[in-house]
């Protein structure tokens, strides 16, 4: 508790942009968000007030930085459980706990655990050898298949679209666990995002449809467009049964894919804000950054309705080097788009990388999704058509 | 500029919620507002990463403080002119600039200027002895008067409604310098705020009711019920006119009476984020946050139109001593309302001060005021009805 607010304090592990757009809202709720950065130069640690540099692989960093926190929650999935556990057992309330966290670690535990639950996963095995992935996918009649690192991997590292099998030998001989399982044809990927509560209450987001390029997810569009809502509460009741039965607190975030007959199947879970639900900064009553908080401190859950008919979200990538500067492309796209919602994360533009995305709120999907991708074309690319 | 960044670096002087707030929206931007705070323990203090500790009288200080600002501006108008000009002599970029500023600096100056504009204000005049208040009071027929310090008053601290004339013979011994005025039969107080920006867009918000208690602002509605059309257009014209005539730079709030016969007549002037504006957070496109700091830095200002039909706006004032822990109250607020939107500001609570804010978004004025304000009375007396 912050002796000068009578407020809690909550401590989130990653100083990147997840933990940033959360001292935003914990700023809102009276509270200064407690930052473990790895570097002062995150984006989180530019803005937060109650910064600590350290990594979050480091024991020792992480219990001076747990010490006087109410809870203690990730910006990221890359705490190793046995640091969780030690934290714990020091007294610190962690949110989502060791056990839950490892679903979102360890791909090879939570295709097994989702299917012990009865939660449709595309058709997978843990492999030791390219022998074994090529009697994988011979035993499926031969479909194309994908290679995944167990742990580790995400925004598409740490995946392989493989046009051989042989080439998974050279993965493993680097000592990488990996999964092997089908591409599913897919119609389409969504999200469903829900918050719980260590009381046990649980809020579900409206279901997003979310897209891809290269692995790094570039759109949102909520509610997704032209779901069946049999299929929607389907996947919240999905998300739900998850966030229950692997005992989640905080937000979890479940990817899956629709297939071409409409069914649903769990791509990946992440217990943090995610991603997909930027948009609902803006676009729902409560944020998911909000939402997070609440749920980490036990307070009862916030409104999750949309604030307008469609909202699309388009992620920012940094764009080639040179050419007009960031502030500059800033400028235009305000004058050209007075109402697109702008969230930069203080980054170094890298080509690729992630350094913001923008919200667009509206009565049609067309055109918002439309002037989302726009402006995230031209804060990447300066300005174009 | 943030070097590391790319983005600008604005620098606000002061460190209170209006701080805190806009730190908010610079986030968003890409930036991290610097704070020049009073204390440690300012709201905005708490967390902004990039706070200095000085006073706002101390030029010394603010030259530091200045230094690397792409732009300075402020939370409240209490920096001196001549200190305002100092600093644009070192080539500082100071926005609104102390030509402006004056006139929400010195309320007879401000009415003498409007005056002269046409905009219409109360019949006043400055004084120097109780004679020449009962003098005014005398000259318009006797009617009530009120009596308030030329400069520094603020959330009715300055405002006086004497009973005799001769009270006021007390304030001017005690050095203060003041106006009186004919106290205005008013229907309901109004505000305007606008942005202008260096370039000279303005942008106009949806004109607000406001409700005062004790000189403090309580509620804010947003659109300003049942106001006719063609005087909701009249008022955001003359909030131009104003901030277009006095060169402001940033937010212009203009609050307003409008008197019986629908005229109305300008009570204040604000130029800065304003409390008649804590309402655009979530109920307008663009915060008045966001488009202050779009204003200083001379980018394309935002859109403001309204979110929802209807808004609603309740100040958390500090209650009695005691009772139940302000944590405790908000968990049961958001128990009985998770539509509801908090906004707390870090500071220690004392009766009658402001501590935070509620606005609740919805389709009809009756329901969200109803809600703001029940939410605004439980978390200063606790649980009640």
């Amino acid at each position: 508790m912050d002796s000068r607010t009578g407020l809690p304090v909550v401590g989130m592990v990653g100083g990147g942009q997840l933990a940033r757009m959360t001292h935003q809202a914990a700023i809102a709720l009276g509270q200064s968000l407690r930052v473990l950065a790895a570097s002062p130069d995150d984006g989180a640690a530019l803005v937060v007030a109650d910064t600590m540099v350290g990594h979050h692989t480091d024991l020792d960093a992480l219990r001076r930085f747990a010490k006087d926190c109410d809870v203690v929650t990730f910006d990221h999935e890359h705490v190793p459980g046995e640091h969780i556990r030690a934290l714990v057992a020091d007294g610190v309330v962690v949110h989502p706990g060791a056990d839950a966290l490892r679903y979102a670690q360890d791909k090879a535990a939570m295709r097994e655990r989702l299917s012990a639950l009865g939660v449709p996963v595309p058709r997978w095995r843990a492999v030791a050898s390219a022998a074994e992935v090529a009697e994988f996918s011979a035993s499926l009649g031969g479909v194309e298949v994908v290679v995944k690192a167990t742990t580790g991997g995400y925004d598409g590292r740490g995946v392989w679209v493989l046009s051989d099998p042989g080439e998974a030998a050279r993965l493993l001989a680097g000592g990488v666990p990996l999964i092997v399982e089908e591409r599913v044809r897919l119609r389409r990927e969504l999200a469903a995002v829900v918050a719980r509560s260590p009381w046990g209450q649980v809020a579900a987001y409206p279901v997003v449809e979310t897209a891809q390029r290269d692995g790094i997810c570039v759109e949102v569009l909520a509610p997704a467009p032209g779901l069946d809502p049999d299929i929607a509460v389907g996947a919240q009741q999905l998300a739900i049964l998850v966030a229950s039965e692997l005992d989640v607190v905080g937000l979890l975030a479940v990817e899956l894919f629709e297939v071409d007959d409409g069914a649903l199947l769990v791509n990946e879970l992440a217990m943090r804000p995610h991603n997909s639900g930027h948009w609902t900064i803006e676009g729902a009553r409560t944020s998911q950054f909000e939402q997070h908080l609440r749920a980490v401190l036990d307070y009862p859950l916030g409104e999750t309705s949309l604030t307008a008919p469609a909202v699309a979200m388009a992620n920012v990538l940094g764009g080639p080097p040179g050419g007009m500067a960031i502030d500059e492309r800033l400028h235009h796209l305000f004058a050209a788009d007075p109402g697109a919602r702008v969230h930069l994360y203080g980054k170094q533009v890298r080509p690729g990388r992630k350094i913001g995305h923008v919200t667009v709120l509206g009565g049609t999907m067309a055109s918002v999704r439309e002037r989302a991708a726009r402006a995230a074309r031209w804060l990447r690319e300066g300005v174009g058509d």
